[in-house]
């Protein structure tokens, strides 16, 4: 059930119904936005029957959310503008953001150039990883800690705000505390030991749609994030596994409009795991933000043949500048900037 | 094998190739160019190697075509620009084209009033199925014949070509009587009968991928038909059948960028098929055409509401002007036009 | 809506009841059994109400089928003792009967070797293909006319019956000219014309499921037959296509006990084309028997390395010869005979 | 690489040849069957080149492990007949051993009356949640530590050791210091560090394939915790998600041959998960033992109507007791026992 109210409402008043409805022992969420405000009710809401909300100044009405998540349904969101802050920039807002950098954070050098490379093409975050999931325990699996303070680093010095993946819940501050993004991988989607971590966190978090999750999952996984208080999450559709062989995953582009109609939160595109072929990363990327993508996340490597993973789907510099040319112009025809 | 020859070869010159190879027990098919002319070359390969073909004049070079598929790999088109020409309009050209009209031809007022305003709107084609495949024998199955009529009298009235599907191989030629293309549906795919079917006759046939059709499959199904002679063939990407639930199917757009890569056959999108929601059609037909596609096929009805197939994935009138007006846009950005 | 009626009524009473029910328009469709008949009544349901059925004498009850497909709906089948009749066997009873042979009709005296070897050890039919769906056009796609008379000659030597794919409606009269048991491949599921054709024939129907077709859709295919008069049919589970990539197929083992429940018609699972692997097809015949399947068809060839198709999951005699022993037990176990 | 000796190789050969290999700096892991000693070495192959190691007493063979997983890998048990030992039982020898119980530990009296009903019948192992993985963050998630204490208890009462679910790696002592077999879910296979975490301990573990990983990613999730130093590790097919939507998931069968070749490690099966429904559970468990399953693990509740979680798909003790009956006579015919 949640509680629609004027925008204008006092805060007094918005404390006065959120005694009145924690009262009843239920718990409650605030989302204020510009022309109105929500309170989240959360528990039996058969209780709230008893009580006359609608006769208490400020409030408008009161509805039903049915859908299986409630944080995370657009109904909750009191308008879709508030989106998601990561340093100086907004997932959500007119501008597609685009992450950008390797899979793995290999070294300081690399990670340096990098960001200084992406960061000029317009990037808005870097991204590497420090932490890796790989497939065998013989894999390569991140610098770990170093990379941590690596990444913080490079932060500093190309002032881009850096985005990397957390794995363990007992890592989760650590990661927190160098990194201005938390990534939730496809394989950990419903991990939700981790989920509730990174929930008691004041960090945003990408959470990647696992491989053969459906979209409910996904929306019922970013809610156990914000069950916990964390409502800053972004959505990120990476490709799902299905019969087909010859990409690496099958880019399920229709999950980017059915989530901007479902839910409030920012939804963006991995292209480069989507299809694990450098030379459709381009096309994946123009079709997601002319199907309504607020941002991608993209692979790129000083020198993708000696990456240490997934050097296949990792664009060189080159290549990513030619990527961000020609996105401007898709971004442009849906009315939207990069 | 191909070989390739210079586009000025004489028809003799041509010829001579041709009787060379045939006197070895191959066979051949012949593709000209704007720069180049190639003779595939069918059966047992290696006895090509007792023939100085190389020393025929105009002959430039012979090379091995590995793929499974032959006459729709890439290599094999003298160069891309042929298309498949469909009345006045060629799919493969720098216009994308849009086929509209509704799931199935109910009646001739209402393909009459379908044809008028999706033509007005820049449609280059009307679809409309008078053969209907159904899961259930219990249902409408299409006026069969008189929906063929329909068709042509439509076709004749507004200057539209028509696009219909073929279902039984006995009914290939009358609907090739009445359409302007034939349309290949999903299920079958991989009816091998119905594909040399249509391999003999001079009608362009647009073959859409199977549910669970990988790609190679797609282009070898396509194999079928070029192999009977028929090189007039337009893919299409409808989706697949996986487990995601929340719609139809799932839209595989990479299918686009990745067989626009590997053919020199036209590719074109049905979003309606592929959503089965209204409200997702246009954003899968802007990513679809930023993709790369070579044009749409699009259920349109004059009230989506009564239709007696496919309603809910149906645009109205309003609908498609709206679709064709945005289209338009995300054309120019991918350097095309509508 | 069909009408139970007593065992016992009088076939003057059966041909009153449905010169009733045909009088309103409706369909209908009998089933007698050793229990009682059943009059499936097809069309517009709603005017059933205005004939006092019960009142007929013999008449017991009137039932609502709900499910989508009504022939082949459980509630339809008088009792199940039925089953479906090939030569002097009959699938559907006590004992599990197995269809073995290659994939493809090569020559005559590797079907009489073959037919000989299979008889010997128990075999009911004998399987070949004479025309063959093959995925590229340019593959061995089997002797066609001169493989149906090996198979009839091979027949009438061995006593065998056999089975033998149609691929086309304009073939199903010739081949059941031939055959005793005509199979519908996978690839054909939903080839609606074919489907219809068969329906016309009285020859029992081997129904193959298809790679990516729900059970429902299985069902909805068998009652294209049955829908035109042909009750004989029997389904088969051949493995489904998922994103597994260790197998040809995923064997949809619960496929079988679903069925089982859902429908009369019996059930059998062809265990070679699933595993696409010689070493597994032994404990997935084992483990379909276990689960209640009425019998199997495998692929066995005198010399599966030089098979010209489907060598790899091809059982040479005496792998066979093991099956077939050890089959007995488990068919034993599961309260039938081999 | 691994090394094959004698079995009779002094504890001081042994001793002398893993000296020898890490002082290349390679990592050993050492298995002792009946017939003969293995040691795995694990790092740069390469140096092994360095050493004579057939030169040394007892030293048989070395080869080249080419899967990728190294210690799941048949090729790595000195022989089979090792198994894993959960209290007095045994997974991997003759017998078929049933873990049984219900979804979640809901109280002590149905929990005690349940060990004592699957008890009698055989059952091996008694299963049930404490921790329970919930799609949604408002669902019953467990009793948590004091669903540990009452596995705890009812196992002193009953003597049957009992196996429950690790979620979170913080958790994973805890959980061992109740149970006597963790169980890792599907969610989680992929979960790396739970894995490893899992690998120190000594406990078995029941390693749930996740739904949609591979039969090579399940071995590389078992490699995880056996690199780990913990090599009890017991497989279980648990159903995958494919485009199915008559069961909750599709039971892939053939998984457990395919494993049973390719490992040495246990094979067990979940019938409850695949199939989601009661009336599935027992053909589905017949089929795995027929095709070779060391075991199963299935859902029992007193009374599944009122069941907490996965009411649909429990039996009541007497459709166990039903089960355990026929499943017997279907072991024997495997010759097995039960």
């Amino acid at each position: 059930m949640i509680i629609v109210a004027r925008k204008d409402i006092a805060a007094d008043g918005l404390d006065h119904i959120r005694e009145r409805v924690e009262a009843l022992g239920l718990r409650t969420q605030i989302s204020i936005g510009e022309t109105s405000a929500i309170i989240g009710c959360f528990g039996d809401d058969a209780l709230l029957g008893h009580v006359p909300l609608l006769s208490i100044p400020g409030v408008d009405s009161i509805r039903q959310v049915i859908s299986p998540y409630k944080l995370a349904a657009r109904d909750f969101a009191a308008d879709r503008t508030t989106g998601v802050q990561v340093g100086s920039r907004k997932f959500g807002g007119k501008a597609c953001l685009v992450a950008a950098g390797p899979c793995s954070v290999e070294n300081e050098e690399m990670m340096k150039a990098t960001g200084h490379a992406v960061g000029m093409q317009g990037a808005a975050l870097l991204r590497g990883g420090a932490f890796k999931p790989r497939t065998s325990p013989y894999s390569f699996d991140g610098l770990k800690d170093e990379g941590l303070r690596i990444l913080a680093r490079v932060r500093d010095e190309t002032g881009l705000p850096v985005v990397t993946e957390v794995l363990d819940p007992r890592h989760a501050e650590l990661v927190a505390g160098h990194a201005d993004m938390l990534q939730i991988g496809a394989r950990n989607m419903q991990n939700f030991s981790l989920l509730r971590e990174v929930g008691q966190l004041h960090r945003p978090v990408l959470l990647k749609r696992g491989l053969s999750a459906t979209l409910k999952e996904l929306l019922l996984a970013a809610e156990y994030v914000m069950s916990r208080g964390n409502m800053q999450v972004v959505l990120c559709e990476r490709g799902i596994r299905t019969f087909g062989d010859e990409m690496r995953n099958t880019f399920d582009l229709a999950a980017i409009p059915w989530l901007k109609a479902e839910t409030h939160l920012p939804v963006i595109a991995d292209p480069s795991h989507a299809a694990g072929r450098r030379d459709l990363v381009a096309p994946l990327s123009y079709a997601a933000v002319a199907a309504g993508a607020d941002g991608l996340i993209v692979e790129v490597h000083p020198d993708p043949g000696t990456a240490l993973s997934d050097g296949d789907q990792s664009l060189d510099f080159e290549g990513f500048s030619r990527l961000m040319r020609d996105l401007k112009v898709f971004a442009e025809a849906a009315g939207r900037t990069v």
